[in-house]
């Protein structure tokens, strides 16, 4: 059997069909593609030039963060605790008025080091200077789902919806058929775009055949600005526009009513849920258990670094355990395995790349190792509930995409860390400056 | 300047009154004390035995767990996601119908480990065997509050409240002058006892001049009990009996009414908030911001690892801080600051140890170190907001108590880490085959 790689797991968490968690268990790797999973006994005599032992660890399928703004770890607890308004016109909007190309990918940078080392291999990113982003991504190893967000305004990086599209056209042409970067067309929300905006990117996915992303009945006040604008609530407007099918990824849904999970559900649209930020940001908590019950595919994401302060998906994944938990009032709502499949298999679904989110024969070696030697995972007796309640991100040993290590216990072998962190500490005196500009 | 160490800080987090947060200081450390706190270039040529750098890190003091189950670590994993009464009848109580002195230890000791690496110097436990957990903590180094939980039934270790009362005073006796083992008295709950229970055990605590503990409105199910059993709801029975005062601990609050909070702050008793534990067990999200605009000082514990599944305290902040913003609906609710006062100041305070929870001159070396340099920490704008909302218990680097190591990098100085996980690997098959006799 051809092979560049053992890879051997104590467990390993395949997210298949059946959600099997199998003991000592060998992944043959060869060309970035698991080509067989083994008893590890079966795979003793293989010759091979790496062998890599994590018999004490659970290993997993990379984890999927289906939305984020990753740039924004550059802004990471410069507006904690803050009323929305003031935190978007006295923190964020000023930084991001002076974005540059370099700063978001210096930030992008920064999110995949924070992204590999808490085993996440692959995420949706909607933001400005995409290009920056994507040659981060690039160059790091990790995969993405990469979409300029479209406003109704000048942004730092386009004037005009038209130049956004363009900017889209462009990187699509620039990365057509890479193995790791996609893209997505994203709609910034209803009330920042128009019914134009809205109709137009939802054919342009159509014609490039992309998901379409959408901030989406996040909180009261967007419920609002959608009644003044349209006379109608955010999902109304979508569905009579013809914007939603499966190809749409709505984003947050925290005031979602009930009649409107099962015109997603009829659609066959995701939703991605982000319970830190809703919580932070004080928007509420989503009924992510209606969701499920009314047969809406839900992915998790970490927002933005500014609102959530991490990108760590072992974390949403026990957040959003626990909201639902306290929502529904219901200590069996949405139980582990239904929290990992949201970071995995649904995920990797709803962003369309469909052989993500699971550990099988034939897919992409996507994944990471969790050590099962912390106290925090001992005894243990379930691992997948040790994934969701107890890890909280702790023990990632290892990180692979596609066969290829982006993270091995503190260290990031695509990327002079280093190096990285003493430009970030240039840009942070850089964001300092302007927000003592602005308070003063 | 007599001299043990210098522990050499990147920045400090003294939690002294005025929270301040000092940046390159030296810790001079002799005889379990913090001597003196210096400009970095002050104690440059000071001679010392032993020199910490930890420029790159935080310095904070340890975190203080209000409320555990320590010895619960056993069954983590065992039953998530279940009905309340379903996890109690099928899953704790028959495991904890065979609890032994000897697993009693062991689950202390793997709790200790776990503390201990996630920056956690003292803790408050209610349990059973509790001169097992003394033995543990007493061995491995930290700080302990210990309470016999005291029931109106049998338990494994005790057959009446007498004798759980005279197990108290021999621990007591025991442990006379311990600069590390302190106790409490701790009723279980209202439900669980009696009034004859609740003023013997509170006349206990008064004349031992100790702490006395109780789970108190943690659910709907406990109001109903209690009006049940006593026509009123618990507070109330407690302020009747004259139950209510500084030295007052009360568990959870969860379904406090705002005339309660009145009456505790009113009485000086503290409320000790497990956020984690009551989202889980769906038991709903406590007052909190409103407690602390009454002036009720509120603790942070992590509740047993049974139901909250982690001993993380920077868990239980960031967690208390999110779930305050969700149940007022204000993003401002429950800022950085007042999350990490919980885990520090207020919970030494709640537990009458009053030099923990601050890094002072002339105060006890109980203090934990974070990695700044990870990339969830980049940039550092704001490490009190790292703290709550970023760290979540990652880049811990060591923990000290009395000035003596109990962690550092992975390693845990003061007991054999491996031996303790086969043991208890053992102890994991006791529970399994238990639990198997009982679905059988």
């Amino acid at each position: 059997m051809p092979c560049d790689m053992v890879v051997e797991a104590g467990l390993l968490a395949t997210q298949d069909d059946r959600r099997r968690v199998l003991a000592n268990q060998a992944l043959i790797i060869h060309g970035g593609l698991i080509q067989k999973i083994l008893p590890l006994e079966d795979a003793a005599e293989l010759r091979c030039a790496r062998r890599l032992n994590l018999r004490h660890c659970v290993v997993l399928p990379g984890l999927v963060n289906a939305h984020t703004h990753s740039p924004m770890t550059l802004f990471r607890g410069l507006g904690d605790d803050m009323p929305l308004m003031e935190w978007l016109t006295k923190r964020i909007w000023p930084l991001e008025a002076g974005l540059t190309n370099e700063l978001v990918h210096l930030g992008s940078q920064l999110a995949c080091c924070e992204m590999a080392a808490l085993g996440t291999t692959c995420f949706q990113d909607m933001y400005i200077f995409q290009e920056a982003t994507a040659e981060a991504v690039e160059a790091f190893g990790l995969k993405a789902v990469l979409a300029e967000g479209i406003l109704n305004v000048p942004t730092r990086s386009y004037q005009t919806p038209e130049e956004a599209y363009a900017r889209i056209a462009n990187l699509l042409a620039d990365y057509a058929g890479h193995p790791r970067i996609r893209f997505a067309v994203a709609p910034h929300t209803v009330y920042t775009t128009s019914e134009a905006i809205l109709r137009r990117s939802f054919q342009l996915a159509e014609a490039y055949d992309l998901p379409w992303c959408i901030h989406c009945t996040e909180d009261d006040a967007e419920l609002e600005h959608s009644q003044a604008m349209y006379g109608m609530r955010p999902v109304a407007l979508l569905d009579r526009l013809g914007c939603l099918s499966p190809r749409s990824v709505l984003v947050h849904g925290v005031v979602l009513a009930e009649a409107e999970l099962h015109t997603l559900a009829r659609a066959g649209a995701s939703l991605v849920h982000c319970p830190r930020s809703n919580a932070k940001l004080a928007s509420g908590l989503a009924p992510i258990a209606a969701c499920l019950e009314a047969g809406v595919r839900v992915a998790l994401g970490t927002d933005g670094p500014a609102s959530s302060n991490s990108l760590n998906m072992f974390q949403e994944m026990g957040t959003a355990a626990l909201m639902a938990k306290v929502r529904e009032g219901d200590s069996t709502a949405l139980p582990a395995q239904a929290a990992l499949d949201m970071a995995t298999v649904h995920a990797a679904r709803a962003l369309g790349w469909q052989d993500l989110g699971r550990l099988a024969e034939g897919g992409p070696a996507d994944l990471t190792a969790v050590s099962l030697d912390l106290p925090r995972h001992t005894p243990c007796t379930n691992v997948v509930s040790h994934l969701v309640y107890a890890c909280q991100g702790a023990g990632v040993e290892l990180t692979m995409v596609d066969g290829h290590t982006v993270y091995e216990r503190g260290c990031f072998p695509t990327v002079d860390y280093d190096g990285l962190r003493r430009e970030l500490r240039d840009a942070l005196g850089w964001a300092r400056s302007r927000l003592d500009s602005i308070s003063a």
